[in-house]
C-alpha cells in the first residue's frame, strides 16, 4: 500500500486535482487528509429534503485548518468524498462538505487502503454510498 | 498492520459501532477518522475541577467535518477516544469529546498501529491516559 | 514504514516536542494527528501583505478537537507544519495554524511516508513550501 505527501499547485481546484491525481497514480481505495490555505471555496451541508447540497461560499483566503475524506470508485472513476474546516483571520471557524476549492498552498496525505475495492451506489435521499459489510 | 476504510450502519451509535467493531478484528492499537452526517450527538467537554465531562447536545442533523482519534485497552478491552467537529446548515461549527453521536452516514477509516500495547490507566482529575514512554 | 501513538508529557509544548520527537526517531516525512487539551496556545492567520502569522492567543484551556499536519525538512532538519482547531466549554471553535501550545493531555499519531524527501525552499509571501512534483 502506498502514501502520498506531497504539495497541490497554486490556483488548482482541489478536487479536480484529487480526481486526477488519483487516476494518474491509479489510486481506488484511499483515505485522504490536508492542511494550507484556501483563496476562496464552496463548502455545503446536504438537505435531506430537497436532495442538494445547499451551497456556503466562503469569498475570503481562509486557512485550511483540517480537510479529511476519501477516495472510492463511483462509475468505475476515482471519486474524492471530503469534508473540511476552515479558519478565517479571527480563528473563526467554517465546516461542511467540500463541494469547490481553489488553492493557494495546500500539503496533501494520501494513503492507499487493502482490500475490496468500494463503489457508490445509490441509497436513501439521492445519496450515494457504500454497501455494508457483511 | 491492517487498514478499513467503511460505512457505519444508519442508525448505529458511533462509539458502540467502533468498539464492536474492535472486538470482532482484533484491533487493539489503531488511529481512527471518519466524516459523514450525525442525526444528533453529544459532544463534552472536561471539566477539571468537576471531574465530569459537561455535555454539549447537538440536537439536529449536522455534517461530521471532522473526527479523529484512536483505538487502545481500557480494563483489558478496546476502547475509542475521539474528538470531532461537526457543522450545521450554515457551516457554524460545534466541537468537542464525542460522548454519543447517532450515525445517518458515516465512513471510517481505521489503521492500526505496530509496538507495545497502550492501556489507559488512572492519571490527574479522574482521567484515564497512557504511560509516557522512555 | 514506522507508525507511532503516544502521549505527550503534560506541561511540553507541543511544536518542540515533536521536533525533538523526529530528530530523536530520525523521522524526515511523515504525516501527523492528534487529540487531545490544550492549557493554553496561539494559533495563526498568515496576512500574505505583512508576510507575518498574525497570532490568535487562545488563553484558556480548550479540547484539541482536530490536529492535522506534516513533519518535512527545513534547513536539513525535521520541521512540523500544524494547523489545529481548538473547542471551549460551550462547544465553540477557534482555529489556525499552530505556532504554540502548552500540552495538558495529548494523543499523537505519527506516521511515516516513503519515498523522495520533502524540503522547505522559499517560495511566495515569505513562505517556505515543497517543491511541486513531475
Amino acid at each position: 500500500m502506498r502514501s502520498f505527501l506531497l504539495r497541490v499547485p497554486k490556483g488548482a481546484e482541489l478536487l479536480s486535482f484529487l480526481k486526477e491525481f488519483a487516476r494518474k497514480n491509479e489510486i481506488k481505495k484511499a483515505a485522504v487528509f490536508a492542511i494550507g490555505s484556501f483563496e476562496d471555496a464552496t463548502l455545503a451541508y446536504y438537505d435531506l429534503e430537497t436532495r442538494r447540497y445547499e451551497p456556503i461560499e466562503v469569498k475570503e483566503r481562509t486557512e485550511l485548518v483540517s480537510l479529511s475524506g476519501n477516495i472510492s470508485l463511483m462509475d468505475g472513476e476515482p471519486f474524492p468524498h471530503v469534508h473540511a474546516v476552515l479558519s478565517r483571520r479571527d480563528g473563526s471557524t467554517v465546516g461542511g462538505h467540500l463541494m469547490r476549492a481553489s488553492v493557494f498552498m495546500v500539503e496533501l496525505y494520501v494513503t492507499e487502503v487493502p482490500g475490496p475495492l468500494l463503489e457508490r451506489k445509490p441509497w436513501e435521499h439521492g445519496l450515494k454510498v457504500w454497501e455494508l459489510e457483511g
